[in-house]
């Protein structure tokens, strides 16, 4: 089958890539579309150490699957959380899956993910996506729940004051979760051209550096960088809350002590669960399709992955039909 | 009056340091017993860019009041709390004085500090010292209350492991602290001369890289330094709650990944309540005592801090009388 794969630092569209076998348990699905995250970007740099098929946001149809009783599946429209594991431990069996110290990660650690014509997830990694809900939307609900997740971990008050430092592709879907809290939240950004969607949507909005120190309760930085991150220390009050929400591939070099002297929390946060992120996009609160900038087929998977990563551009999604 | 002043990058004994005038609201109070803490020594190499009179740590009697209203204060054996606020802002009002941005802080802010025969503190920052807590508990009282501090800041669940990672003066009195909660507290240290003391203490021991990556739920950060920080990051399991306990004066280098990816909430804990570490010195439950190393005379100042800044010493204080 066809996929883009990251190998011995080459990236590369392969038509021979072997077509991953059911095991029980499992489901084939044949992919619809797939979206383009940072953290792929990230992982072509050398995150997580990870080779072979990228992506890990997908919509798809359910084409088979290992075991009869799991035959209601086959032809289901489907989302897939991304973590497999191993159902035995002490993580698993307290926290779920997303900690478990052996999981596979769906083209992220050790399992070939969704930039390809099919996957194998576990039926229950599976969710039937509402027929109101496009496959244009769909394929956001990984990166939605993961912006839901900072709604699971802290609770948000809000009358407090909230900034997202970043407008890229997931910081939209940040601010626009926290706001369903009715809370007020600006998006900041260091350049005013990436402002011009977070205003369409409606937020305050600001350069980054237009506020002065201590000026939020809650701050979540979503630029993945170490600028980005001192900005945020920075702008986080007293008392107050910092999420880290983007992965960083390389160490920083930060002073910590504000974190001390100020009594900051900083809270990291990566997966959330799929059911409230397609809720949201069933009832239509989040207007994801607005942050997509281009589409391309599989086999333009590397021009893809480059234009993702251009300064400004948000969401690429592959197409594979 | 005597002093011992850090300023222009010189750390001296005075005789010639001014007594400090009392103003509404304050107290005058003669200092019997000072104590020497890390940051005082962190100031001597630049943080905070403090210059004064040092100390923030001590025991004294109330020798004259501003105030005819406070004269049931003169002549108690007190301690004080270090933060100063402006009492009219909204952190003051709503979280105390302790973030104020306009905060003075005992030798350690536009402040001069007790390595002095005097200092002055608002009335409201005092407490009254048990009779059966001896001057050389009592000048406990603040650090004890800043490791108290993680208890008001966490609900610790005393089913969960916890390590302190540094057996110093401050990390001895948080392992004992959290010992209270009923909690099985492990304190690490790179050196096993330095596990000597909490072993005698009752505590389970260990160096600190015999324990293998994400092993504790709970890890206190109270070495002050990058790698013992990096230490922390690599035991704290997934999920879990790294508190940084320690100033750091330079930037450190290090990489997020893991907060991230593994969840982990960073908390910075600073001062503490003086009134329930009070109770505890009371109680006789920590036995404070036995971390005292050697006093000095003030005038001997210059030594004594030389000496509280050597590897493997733990508490250091300055007899005023």
């Amino acid at each position: 089958m066809k996929s883009l794969v990251f190998s011995s630092g080459h990236l590369y569209c392969s038509d021979r890539t072997s077509q991953p076998a059911l095991i029980p348990g499992y489901a084939l699905i044949k992919i619809i579309i797939a979206g383009v995250c940072g953290t792929d970007i990230e992982i072509t740099k050398g995150y997580a150490d990870f080779h072979g098929v990228l992506g890990h946001e997908f919509v798809g149809i359910v084409e088979d699957v290992a075991d009869d009783s799991d035959n209601l599946w086959v032809g289901k429209r489907v989302v897939g959380e991304i973590n497999i594991g191993c159902m035995k431990c002490a993580v698993c069996l307290t926290h779920g899956t997303a900690h478990c110290p052996d999981r596979q990660v769906l083209g992220i650690r050790d399992k070939d993910g969704c930039f390809a014509e099919y996957i194998t997830l576990p039926v229950c990694n599976l969710h039937v996506v509402p027929d109101c809900v496009s496959d244009e939307s769909a394929v956001f609900t990984e990166p939605l729940a993961a912006a839901c997740r900072i709604r699971e971990q802290l609770l948000i008050d809000p009358a407090k004051q909230i900034a997202v430092v970043g407008c890229g592709r997931l910081g939209l879907l940040i601010g626009a979760t926290l706001r369903l809290t009715g809370s007020e939240v600006t998006m900041l950004a260091r350049r005013s051209e990436s402002l011009k969607l977070p205003e369409q949507w409606g937020f305050s909005t600001a350069l980054v550096d237009d506020y002065s120190d201590n000026s939020f309760d809650l701050v979540v930085e979503a630029t993945g960088n170490e600028s980005g991150l001192r900005r945020s220390i920075r702008l986080v009050k007293p008392l107050g809350t910092l999420v880290l929400k983007s992965t960083f591939q390389n160490t920083v070099n930060i002073n910590l002590t504000k974190l001390v002297v100020a009594e900051i929390t900083v809270t990291g946060s990566r997966c959330g669960a799929f059911a409230p992120a397609l809720r949201l996009l069933e009832q239509g609160l989040i207007d994801v399709e607005s942050t997509i900038d281009e589409q391309f087929p599989l086999k333009e998977g590397v021009a893809a992955m480059q234009y993702a990563a251009t300064q400004g551009v948000r969401k690429v999604l592959l197409n594979l039909e």
